[in-house]
């Protein structure tokens, strides 16, 4: 990708990660650590009746321990939002899904654990399944969880739809579906338990979240919080795939741990990554949208269902999400929504970069595009009449208040993509289009996961001046560690390199929530920004005192501490601190302003603030294979304000090409549930041959909440694109693609269906 | 010993320590460890001209590595008061004492590294030597260190002492001399040292002092502050002899860790860590005491040296230490003291529990008896008159404001222990003597060290109420974590098994200073009080808008939070404050209150606040052995107030049985210059048969600034029972014995003349 940015640094965690010298958990052994595997369900639904040959198991070569339901000392639940999914599926309780954990074993080496799981013969009744979210609505479905197979319901009542259709000019309705999508992180799900002093345990690994772990820990051990340790060791991605799911193989570890008195570690490869970790869940979306002749949205209704999977997990949150945002980045007075999170016999889905919003992007942004034909406008035209702008209402009723760059976003992605209409123009098979998607996201965590809307920060200024900084959130490739460096730096007036991020570490910071929802910059910021706020007033005061000033005439520049009665560098001011032994460390601490939601009406302030982007993107669509390449992209985002440019480019290359893979090339395949492509060969994620250098277009339309005025943007860049790339290929052959991916026997499926009518 | 408490509660380390699960250093093991030893001066004094075979070394079976002084990227010294002690001595410099570090090995096992160590062959140009600090006083000794072979030296100048002495009827002056008194912690020293990520380095093991530690592995490896971790693992007893040494060691594991990238572990042996670690200072203090005839002390002299061994280390602060208490606890207007820490070419000295004055109140508490009988007065009587109370002044010119328990604690000595003069009246060869002391001692660093008089803490409350708290100063078996756990629990409400106090950790806490001079409870106790103070207000104010009331009104009561109007359990506010997303974690912060010294005259607030002792031995002496058996010992001390009484008696106990052992038993033997019994079995300490219960009598005389009224215990115990125990001897036979330790054979030469004087 080529870098646009107007500072250019090195992030603080490239050189090492370059060289090949980050060390992440399976690069981290442990003294007299064993290995350990799981014992899997190999039915999508039934009842365990046996563990036919457990004794056979613990006595193969190597096998120190084998842990089963019965073993487990507190609850057996991982505690997600609800607490449905068992730690490990005992005799006499169901499985629901392919390659749920039954069992654990211990042995001296990875191999030997693994034989041994394999080895495992359970006996199991089998129960008829369902797979498909819709069907698991009808009545005489089998029964898999939740009320009526319902995991998660939501709904917003906004004005009167009925009256909104009635007033419509046109109205377009049509459904749109996607599917699973894999997180592909680079390093697999890893987790290491350590039996630490007083019957305590001692947790580390790739995590996005390691005050849930600390929580799940707590609840399987049935320790006190006092007793559990949780270390997030680096992190080779995440994409939300490690929100939920570590809690998962840390309880396992360390019931294994804890039985035989040793560490374990846990590490999963790909294949069994793919049968049981979660995914993106797949969708189905029923929109509608009414419009007077002029273009002005009158009313819009969705329904949003998506597969939860056979456990609850995060759905709801996802279906919450789905629900805010499926109305579009659009001023609309009547909305009617319901989202529905169904439970399946296939593996849970969670949390995946855009949490519920891509889904509901690609649907209503494709839907604005075809309301743009019958309409017979321009598609920029027909958004720019109904956009946000500041004063405008959200679905939710939501006025947006500061801080609304889409207006801007939109004007700058268009001059920069010189953004035109192909409309089929092409001669020949090689044809090229153009199509535009616009986004707003809801910062953080939102009306539904308030309670965790904090984060803690501890700032140490050491004697030379250099500063060890503990957080909450974590590093996980986005990013987080620089832009603390720059925060925490910035704020005192030292060089980046004097600052230090210590690794996440439950026992070190605060409860500080999860790192999600684009959440860390805006909210685990702030809270760095606080602590180091508290030192630098101490630092003023000491220069103040040592200067003959007022300590409010002392003012940071270029790390000087100057004032009209004399400066002093940064350490020097340190030195001053020390000497008059002040306190030069500060705990931080930051929560989120009241965010609300009426469970009724749908109607509240879901969310602090909203980032807002613009995407284009240019395809060429060859209409003798259905092959489609995204020939150029271009992604405006509005975040508020950059804190580490490279980083925040970054961001936006990857999260954009990660939807180019969601919308043309992910295809996971499940027959009778079960993955039948569990590995990158059978599915298929863009390689650096298949994308655009990507244009990142960064808008700062400041927070003053923010840290420096910053939001978050992790999320937002997989938000737009499927919309825009569908839009074009639509613009460049004809063909509407409504479902993700759109692969070429679509492509073709849609080139001939068109000839057939033409 | 028998325990006399209020409340019998156990520490919170009793049941892992009695049980033998706590993991010190040496049962840590790290993955890829090697581990370490180190090669050392067979001389006394020389310069090295090279290290000869250290090719083959590198080569022996199982090497990995051999360190030099040309290899260490920082500064070859570890930093102590002064820096002239090279962590290595190199080709080229000197070595100027036995034992002294030259080279370390690292290699695959530890009897590898330490036959590698022990092959290496150095060419020493050897230089004559001198071993006794008065002779390295004369002007044509030798130079070894310092100005003129003195590391230190202070003087007092209060009043006008040849006045004093005018003004004096009787006039007493004794030269009294004590010997080195080594440590004997049950874990010999021992670091472990991981390389961690960017060129830093995680150091872990058994220490005193963490942050000094931290200091000088920057020092030594030139890196940043924000690079170094130092963790104290559990450690099996300091005295001291933990305050500084384990720099070196840290300082050596940490080079090997860095050259190898491996971890290295460097554990002692015992003779290794009786030639090459600090000891008691050896002394001769020559002290003179005029009095009128009616007892009023109106004078006191007192010359102190102290022989330092070959590098400074701690022997300014011990020589200060002796200077301000040496005049004894008694108000005397006419004071003169100069005390020197001298060069030689011994085993540097440095902290042992008591710090220069168990040295100098031998003296003066003799003295005082000597003084006594001249006076023809009882002793108790000559103390009462001139000892210090509220309004007194001490020797450097401190008036004794609040927490005076100096009468309180001589009068229930005088009563328990039924104190009476014996004056050899025993017919038979077995007699029995009582004798007594007194003593004051300033709590805490006082003015030499008052950079470090200060403390951080962190405390976290988590969601279930369970408590996290993280302290700066350390657990060595004096009893600190469960004084920090009631402290923490109490200010909380909580019950006392919810609060879990972390392994000090320099990343986790601001720099809290050092834990010695019985510091822990009065410093560190008051940072975690302050942080959970803080928190307390914020469960105060979330109860009370749960209640509907006043957060004025609330009260703790018996782990309630109580008001007029209702009450809630602590968990329950707890609860209340996570679901209103209060910062229930808190950094404290205590700085102690301003001390001062002035280097001229020696006047000055020395320490913030002291405790007071009275000391009352029981003997049985042997006339025709020569063999001292203390019979009973009763010491009462005033420590403002007792946090966890089992603790504070275990301290006295303990104390008593080492200073026990100081008086009468340990003999560590140098012939020139080099100890010829570095062993239990060459340098005998008392067996539980070789001493008495001790009556330990807890007197608390509050001090305002200490949480809820304490002060310190580490030290005290140790420094007034030999003077006791030689009153005793004395009054048992008429043997005055002014040396420690006072052997059967100095007995035996004591009867001798006295029985030719007679």
């Amino acid at each position: 990708m080529k870098q646009t940015t107007k500072k250019n640094s090195a992030r603080v965690d490239a050189r090492e990660k370059v060289r090949g010298q980050t060390r992440f958990i399976d690069d981290i052994p442990v003294y007299g650590m064993l290995e350990a595997a799981t014992v899997r369900s190999p039915v999508c639904h039934g009842k365990i009746k046996e563990f036919k040959n457990i004794d056979k198991i613990k006595k193969m070569p190597g096998v120190r321990a084998v842990v089963s339901a019965a073993d487990i000392p507190g609850e057996n639940c991982v505690p997600f939002v609800k607490n449905d999914y068992p730690c490990l599926a005992g005799v006499g309780e169901d499985v629901k899904f392919y390659g749920q954990a039954v069992s654990l074993v211990a042995a001296d080496t990875r191999q030997q654990a693994q034989r041994a799981a394999r080895a495992a013969e359970l006996l199991i009744e089998e129960y008829p399944a369902v797979y498909d979210p819709v069907e698991a609505m009808t009545p005489d479905a089998v029964y898999i969880g939740g009320e009526d197979n319902i995991h998660s319901s939501f709904r917003i009542r906004k004005g009167n739809v009925d009256k909104g259709f009635k007033e419509a000019d046109i109205i377009v309705e049509k459904v749109y579906t996607t599917a699973h999508q894999v997180h592909c992180y680079l390093e697999n799900q890893g987790i290491t338990a350590v039996p630490g002093p007083s019957s305590s345990v001692i947790v580390s690994g790739s995590m996005q979240c390691p005050f849930y772990v600390h929580n799940a820990l707590v609840r399987v051990l049935g320790l006190p919080y006092s007793k559990v340790r949780v270390i997030q060791t680096p992190t080779g991605g995440g994409f939300g795939g490690k929100e939920d799911m570590p809690s998962i193989l840390a309880a396992h570890a360390a019931l294994l741990a804890l039985k035989t008195g040793r560490p374990v570690r846990l590490v999963y490869d790909r294949e069994e990554d793919f049968h049981s970790m979660s995914k993106r869940h797949p969708s189905r979306t029923r929109i509608k949208y009414g419009a007077s002749s002029d273009g002005k949205i009158t009313a819009c209704q969705a329904e949003y269902i998506v597969n939860g999977g056979a456990y609850c997990t995060l759905s709801p949150i996802v279906a919450w999400r789905g629900l805010v945002h499926v109305a579009g980045p659009y001023d609309i007075a009547n909305v009617m929504v319901d989202s529905y999170a169904m439970a399946t016999n296939t593996v849970p889905c969670g949390a995946l970069r855009g949490f519920g919003q891509p889904q509901v992007n690609f649907a209503n942004e494709s839907l604005i595009d075809e309301l743009a034909e019958k309409l017979d406008m321009d598609p920029v035209e027909l958004r720019r009449k109904n956009l946000l702008k500041t004063g405008s209402q959200t679905a939710t009723g939501q006025v947006v208040g500061e801080s609304c760059g889409m207006e801007e976003s939109l004007q700058k992605a268009l001059q920069r993509s010189s953004f035109k209409l192909h409309r089929g123009s092409d001669k020949g098979t090689l044809k090229k289009g153009m199509g535009i998607s616009t986004t707003f996201y809801g910062v953080g965590l939102g009306a539904e996961g308030k309670y965790f809307a904090k984060a803690g920060a501890q700032v140490y200024v050491k004697e030379d001046g250099s500063v060890v900084v503990a957080v909450g959130n974590v590093e996980m490739g986005q990013g987080a560690l620089t832009v603390f460096n720059r925060i925490c730096a910035d704020t005192l007036g030292c060089s980046y390199d004097m600052v230090e991020i210590l690794e996440p570490d439950t026992t070190r910071v605060p409860d500080s929530g999860p790192t999600v929802a684009s959440r860390a910059t805006m909210v685990g910021g702030r809270a760095v920004m606080d602590a180091a706020s508290r030192i630098r007033d101490i630092l003023k005061r000491a220069a103040a005192v040592k200067l003959g000033t007022d300590e409010n005439r002392v003012e940071i520049k270029g790390g000087k501490y100057c004032s009209p009665d004399g400066e002093m560098d940064y350490v020097d001011v340190v030195n001053e601190a020390y000497r008059t032994r002040q306190q030069v460390a500060a705990q931080g601490w930051y929560t989120v302003k009241d965010v609300s939601f009426d469970p009724e009406t749908g109607m509240g302030n879901s969310y602090p603030v909203y980032t807002f982007s613009t995407n284009i993107a240019e395809v060429e669509v060859d209409t003798e294979t259905g092959q489609v390449r995204v020939s150029s992209f271009t992604a405006a985002h509005d975040i508020g304000k950059a804190i580490h440019y490279p980083s925040a480019e970054g961001q936006i290359h990857g999260g954009t090409v990660q939807a180019i893979g969601y919308a043309l090339y992910e295809n996971l395949v499940l027959e009778n549930g079960k993955i039948i492509n569990p590995s990158f060969t059978g599915y298929t994620i863009p390689t650096s041959l298949d994308v655009p250098d990507v244009d990142a277009i960064i808008v700062e339309s400041p927070y003053s909440e923010g840290p420096f005025g910053a939001k978050g943007l992790g999320e937002p860049p997989m938000v737009g694109p499927a919309a825009a790339i569908m839009n074009a290929v639509y613009d460049a052959c004809g063909v509407r693609i409504r479902k993700t991916p759109g692969l070429p026997e679509d492509i073709l499926e849609g080139l001939k269906k068109a000839s057939v009518e033409s």
